[in-house]
């Protein structure tokens, strides 16, 4: 389990702090992350790595000469925020565009998508590219919905030395596209790790067993089957990969490989490995070239190996032995410049979601009671979603990560103080809740903090700055929250995410209103059907970026994140809507 | 736990296997251990670390170009044979001589001190060094007895650099002897580990507790106490080292640092714990020289962790910065040879302890029936040992490691088949026992290997190969036995080892056949006493390099090696002794 740690709410913060002061000749942090210590050569692209942290080296041990750029730090096993991905983004780009490399989940899509959108707005071309490689994830046939995992390292090594070769943008996305294409990797888990502060592991399998394509945070494998002996597992591991030559290697014989650690299975017992996988690809007439053998895609201290492996075309075999020196993998020969060993001091990251400095629009007449309802609205959220917090996680850890309420309460916390400070500053409403929901989609990252952070943007949008909004004018802000809900989840009603809840309310309570009924009436009626409709989700199997297995898995149980908008909407009932 | 092997009883041999398959850029397997791949620059001292495995990258992950010439690979947590070290030696020197360096651990000291001697004795001037550098494992008082951790890899790594540099065999030496007498390392760990093929861990610590100072493998601490915080244990770790200042270094103020995971503690908890670490050492006015946080010399999936400093002088910082090449460990350019790529299969370890080819002394006469009763008593061993293996594992485990039973299983399979063998050539007692001691010392590793191998060289030396043995002469060659023991582990009766049970079966046999008793009888009687005696050592305290918290926790067990002794010797009896 996971001991180490001062408040396990600071825990990434903590440690980024910490990588830092260890590694002041190859990084240095910024705010949502690190980039490399010495500045880029001008016109390079710049190419990031990200997600959550949980996973050393991956993602930001590998920021240094030849290797990445720089890297988005998330909090553990949560896609970091668009605004820390643009952050790390500007702080890194040097004239040639930026490049986020992740592996595909729904909150790094999302999140990354944003940042890219909004530097390319600015004029700083930048793209995005999701790894795709575990094959137990997805059917062959939706590859496109494949998870990524121990083999985003070969895809971002090769793409990082394609950047420092002098490739553009374009090029740096096709040598990312064509080694994701051509590499496959297959995982097994023979034990949980634990969240830092917590006292179970997220999840467990059954002493003796292996779980066959479990995910790196808990998500549901293919099968289970007994573990008997390392050559056994080394041929399930390489036959699986086998089944799944990419079609246009068809020709290729050489391969990189990396058989990672997850955490506690440990050298001695990856080498025993080893030597039936290496005789194994041997025997199917590969050729390995620099096989990595050791710990690169962690998940905290899970127990569990992957075996990828990466079709090599000349090209990609160049960029794969290309010199690289970071902290935590280093090959080849590298120019001997020296490197300026910057001040721990100087290095520290600015703090986090620093509050934003821009004048806002003030409230004038009835609208500073609106800013103070919607102040008094996210004090009541946040009561019951601390109270809930252990409820929530529990729920998102039958078929997630367990981290949902710990995510929701990071927003919550950070939209609450972000909203009191703006109301402190006189702001009306639409700022208020902007300032709020940024703040909220900044702390909390992931995929539900950058939806609620999205919806409280919409939400005040409309309003008023002058006098109290309209029954109409909540209702439009209610559609604007979750048009934009879905715009950026791209769920539909059905898809088992907190839509399902949503959509409902926002109906209900348009008709309500629309029909002329009390706005206070209105909203405790569509809120109750918010809450019959989230327990409804029970039975419903989810959609975006899951796979197969966890849509059985999550049968039976309500999706976390519409429960939680149900819990929050009951909640402000009391208020008088 | 340790999950991935085949055979647990070869899970050293495979791992070696392995290991030379993924990294023959580096090195290359040889009887007994690991080489580099390409021979060392003639004249150069051949520095080799050793021990036994489950530490990677300690020992063999350090082998390359700027760091160890080669490595002496035990099995897991047991000392390596002497005829290991000494295959190693012979295949690492170059002309320069041979420097054994490894932790402070009886089994080690002894089994590279006779290869040493060996490798002197004909003409290769060989030393050895044992690192002493954990505070927690004896008093100040008693530097010399302290424990070898985390802290060899500072002392190796200076010593390595020296060589590299031309130092001679001296000048290495002085090296080492000047690193280690600055180097302090403190240690906790939370969780014990699992070793191959076992269900449960070699010990436990309470949950939401520390061991201070526990050892490496599991050794007790100086106590235990709540796990707080990190920044709590930095504060434990840091105050302990500083307390332990050397008086040596008192004026300097550059220190080399190793934060240490043990195995399951993982890299975000250690950088979360370095972030107040790096603080505290800048607030006592030092200056961090390239410091090191991860895992360098783990204990398989143990979960803590340790902290290493060492006072630099300028020679030393500049050995400490030098640059290094090896499978786990790169520091700085290097100069851009190529290198030999070897074939897999060309690397692959010789069998261990290869029979040897040379001519044994025949029997003749009634001394055939002598040697025919030496394999039947070895046999007779044999089952003994492995019906009481699991039984003498837990004796062991008390205040050991846990491996007595196994090691004493290894040690008497290959001493049977050499017997056998030996006998099947008709081969005279001497000869024959001397083959079978040769083959339990190689096999077994650790401190009883060596013990038992020498016992039964010196007790067959002195037997007749033309007739049977007066029996004054087998009461001489138990006194010889007894004596090869003494000599080799310097244990004195009531040290709480084997002598315990040897000294009085040798001295009730010789006084009773000296008496004239039937020597089936006094075999008997002695064995008999020899059994009191074994079980009279519960109320002893340990001496042999063991740590004084040892002693508290030992007392009331018997000691395993003076019992398995006890075990064996009466299981003869029925053969008429």
């Amino acid at each position: 389990m996971t001991r180490l740690f001062n408040d396990p709410a600071t825990f990434a913060e903590d440690m980024v702090a910490g990588f830092a002061a260890a590694h002041p000749e190859h990084i240095r942090a910024v705010h949502g992350g690190v980039v490399r210590a010495r500045k880029s050569p001008q016109a390079k692209v710049a190419v990031l790595t990200g997600g959550g942290s949980g996973h050393y080296p991956a993602f930001c041990g590998v920021v240094g000469d030849g290797f990445a750029d720089g890297s988005v730090i998330g909090n553990v096993f949560t896609s970091p925020s668009a605004a820390q991905a643009y952050s790390v983004g500007r702080e890194a780009e040097n004239g040639g565009g930026v490049l986020f490399m992740f592996g595909n989940y729904a909150g790094d899509v999302m999140n990354f998508g944003q940042a890219a959108q909004r530097l390319t707005s600015e004029g700083v071309p930048a793209r995005t590219f999701a790894v795709t490689d575990d094959i137990a994830s997805a059917p062959r046939e939706d590859l496109a919905k494949r998870r990524g995992i121990a083999g985003g390292f070969t895809v971002y090594k090769t793409a990082s030395a394609a950047a420092e070769e002098g490739a553009d943008l374009d090029g740096v996305v096709r040598i990312a596209e064509r080694t994701n294409a051509r590499t496959r990797t297959l995982g097994v888990a023979f034990a949980g790790c634990t969240l830092p502060g917590q006292r179970e592991p997220l999840f467990t399998v059954p002493e003796g067993k292996l779980g066959l394509g479990l995910g790196i945070h808990g998500e549901p494998g293919v099968s289970e089957s007994e573990l008997t002996s390392a050559a056994d597992l080394a041929r399930t591991l390489v036959e699986g990969l086998l089944a799944e030559r990419p079609e246009e290697a068809r020709e290729d014989r050489r391969v990189a490989v990396i058989l990672n650690g997850l955490g506690s299975t440990k050298y001695e017992e990856l080498y025993v490995l080893w030597g039936t996988v290496a005789r194994l690809l041997a025997d199917a007439g590969l050729e390995l070239v620099r096989p990595e053998v050791g710990e690169l895609v962690t998940s905290l201290d899970m127990a569990g190996c992957s075996l990828t492996l990466t079709w090599l075309d000349e090209e990609l075999e160049r960029l794969w032995l290309a010199p690289a020196d970071t902290p935590a993998f280093r090959r080849g020969q590298l120019a001997d410049a020296p490197r300026p060993v910057v001040a721990a001091r100087d290095s520290a990251p600015e703090p986090r979601a620093a509050a934003a400095s821009s004048p806002l629009e003030t409230a004038t007449g009835a609208a500073a009671g609106t800013s103070a309802t919607a102040v008094r609205a996210l004090r009541a959220a946040h009561t019951v979603l601390h109270e809930q917090e252990e409820a929530l996680g529990r729920l998102d850890a039958v078929a997630g990560d367990g981290d949902h309420g710990r995510g929701m309460c990071k927003g919550v916390d950070a939209a609450l103080a972000a909203a009191e400070k703006a109301h402190a500053d006189g702001a009306a409403p639409a700022p208020l809740l902007a300032a709020a929901g940024d703040a909220w989609a900044a702390e909390a990252g992931g995929t539900s903090g950058a939806l609620w952070g999205a919806g409280l943007r919409a939400l005040g949008a409309g309003l008023p700055a002058d006098r109290a909004p309209e029954p109409a004018e909540w209702a439009a802000g209610a559609r604007a929250a979750r048009d934009a809900v879905t715009a950026l989840g791209k769920a539909e009603p059905g898809d088992k995410t907190l839509v399902d809840a949503l959509d409902p309310f926002v109906t209900a309570f348009t008709r309500r209103t629309g029909a002329g009924e009390e706005p206070a009436a209105a909203f405790a009626a569509a809120a109750e059907e918010a809450r019959t409709a989230a327990e409804a989700t029970a039975e419903l199997r989810p959609r975006l970026g899951r796979a197969r297995p966890l849509a059985e898995r999550s049968i039976g149980t309500p999706d976390p994140g519409a429960t939680s908008l149900a819990l929050v909407l009951n909640a402000l009932i009391p208020l008088g809507g």
